[in-house]
């Protein structure tokens, strides 16, 4: 008997503002896994996984690979390091082009799961994705969805959530990407940038907090002093559990559909951020990877840890996205935290340290 | 900071067969809490949580209730009989009319958790979800839109979840539910009734199956000699983790909108499928519940847990649902398992029992 996967779900296109510009928000929709996705297995990575003599190396989509592939190296040493034990890596070209490399380091000393994850896709989306296109003439996208056909798209991003044993220890993730169409059917191509790094602690340690968005401040205020502000709260937005009213972890920064100036610029943004994931994260770990924990702090964390599955299968769009239309699922499910934990009705007792952090999810703060 | 809900996702309707006939689906779209949602704790359940001198005694809700009510009570003293603790409930009416009983067995000798929940809603839901109505002609459906206003409806349903502690006990989960839309705007009320009782073990144990599908063959043979099958592959189907093209469980039944035959009979047979979830289930637990098991065989049962948690949260139509449009997000989520595990490119051995088990959750079996 059959078993055949549920239809993909659709997105829709809208603008959002960065200071005073509109940037035109074009969704991916519906993708279909088509019949040359399948992975082939490689040992040895080429130094890319671009379409060779057709994405050059002058090109952003180059850039951006560089960069991510260069984060993936950096940020897996600096965690192998602190932790003593290695990633494994599984990768994979597709036919077509793109292809991705996966390192996760399972039941390490420090993290109990640990994943930094590249992925380039070459694939095609439904023109019910043009809802609005900067510059384009309704009539001309009326014209363009008439001649029918999918609109070809690439993209490339490095995704990581790291889930440390200690409670004490936060989760982190981060996702930086990059995504753009062709020309198609008279309609010029699109681009744009997304990505963030997130904290996810079980306890409100001030300190840290202060670490963790001071670097961020830092990496931000080089490029536009708009940026902070706007993707703390973005962050701070995004990462909301709704039907809980509390956000998943307690700030960071997150930004989508970045095209509002120069890609050069944008994409000298992306690179200072993932690059500083270290600086804002390690210590941190570094900080607390030895302290002692009681059994009810360790079970706290795995409420926690529940919370973040709950988050990330019923509103992340990444992980839905990616669920619905055909992608690696252990990849994608590599963010999933090792245990977790779900109590009927379960409400940390006035002034603990866990209701201080249930404040601080239910009303967000600015930490610096 | 205000932090808002997202907007809840709207659904569609579509046609089913039955058989020989066809059935028209009148799906619940999206459904905004009313401000007078709020739910009124209450010590002692009234005998009938709806609207007085409304919905009375003989009518078709009160019956459906009371088999529900009827169904709580005597599953909840089987349940409790077998684990020795008791439930603990908590109960609530609504303004408007309507409330719920949830009752939790936390920490139990048998079960780490298990759930039993009555909900009788009052709502009220944008004509979008009037696509199309059987004898309804589309022109008086454009002319009932065109009027205005939301739709309103009823809707009553027992729900139930129970996750053992020991991997060779089932997890168990049913839901009966009739659903009900008031005349409107021209357009006459609607009603259809679902549910299901379905089976997630760990092991492929064909006695076991046996027995549970045995039960459920005879109580459908008493209504519909085509019931049985269609509904174990509805379920097959339903309970698909799609990205993984595996089953949540090893079957049992399902059905949606059915409305084929007059609502005393389906009341009848849904009566029945209640009344024997005790029956199907129960002995497999006795047998079972003293079984020794390894570790190896409890981290099994927490792999697959992380499944069925995956399910519910991307998948499963009453929890999504009932968690972007404002229901009671601890009853809703009472079928979260009390822990779950995740693990990077988790496969059993070949020739394992474990393997046995993917093989049947990948190649769905009829096991009578």
């Amino acid at each position: 008997m059959a078993l055949t996967a549920k239809a993909p779900a659709a997105c829709t296109a809208r603008s959002v503002k960065v200071g005073s510009r509109t940037a035109t928000v074009m969704r991916v929709a519906a993708v279909e896994k088509p019949t040359n996705w399948t992975e082939n297995y490689i040992k040895e990575v080429p130094v890319s996984l671009l379409r060779p003599g057709v994405d050059t190396e002058d090109t952003i989509r180059a850039k951006f690979e560089k960069v991510i592939r260069d984060a993936q190296d950096s940020i897996c040493a600096a965690i192998s390091e602190i932790d003593g034990k290695p990633f494994h890596q599984d990768a994979w070209t597709r036919e077509d082009g793109g292809g991705g490399i996966t390192r996760v380091l399972a039941d390490g000393n420090v993290w109990e799961k640990a994943g930094v994850n590249v992925s380039v896709v070459y694939g095609s989306m439904p023109p019910e994705a043009y809802r609005a296109a900067t510059g384009t003439a309704p009539a001309d996208l009326e014209k363009a969805k008439a001649a029918g056909g999918r609109v070809p798209f690439f993209a490339a991003g490095i995704s990581s959530v790291m889930h440390p044993r200690n409670p004490h220890c936060p989760t982190m993730h981060f996702n930086y990407r990059f995504f753009q169409t062709e020309d198609w059917n008279g309609i010029p191509g699109q681009w744009w940038f997304g990505g963030g790094t997130d904290i996810t602690p079980c306890y409100v340690v001030e300190e840290d907090l202060k670490h963790f968005h001071g670097t961020y401040k830092a990496v931000c205020d080089r490029h536009d002093p708009a940026y902070f502000p706007k993707f703390k709260k973005w962050c701070d937005e995004y990462f909301l559990i709704g039907h809980r009213k509390e956000t998943r972890g307690l700030g960071g920064i997150f930004f989508d559909d970045l095209n509002d100036r120069p890609a050069e610029e944008i994409l000298a943004f992306s690179k200072d951020a993932v690059n500083h994931v270290v600086e804002a994260y390690c210590p941190i770990i570094k900080k607390h990877m030895n302290d002692s924990f009681t059994e009810e702090q360790k079970q706290w964390q795995q409420i926690r840890r529940g919370r973040y599955v709950e988050f990330n299968l019923v509103y992340d769009r990444g992980t839905t996205f990616g669920l619905k239309t055909g992608g690696r699922i252990e990849s994608i499910l590599m963010s999933m935290p090792l245990t977790s934990r779900w109590e009927y009705c379960h409400e940390p007792a006035a002034g603990t340290p866990e209701a201080e952090f249930m404040d601080a999810a239910r009303h967000p703060r600015n930490w610096v």
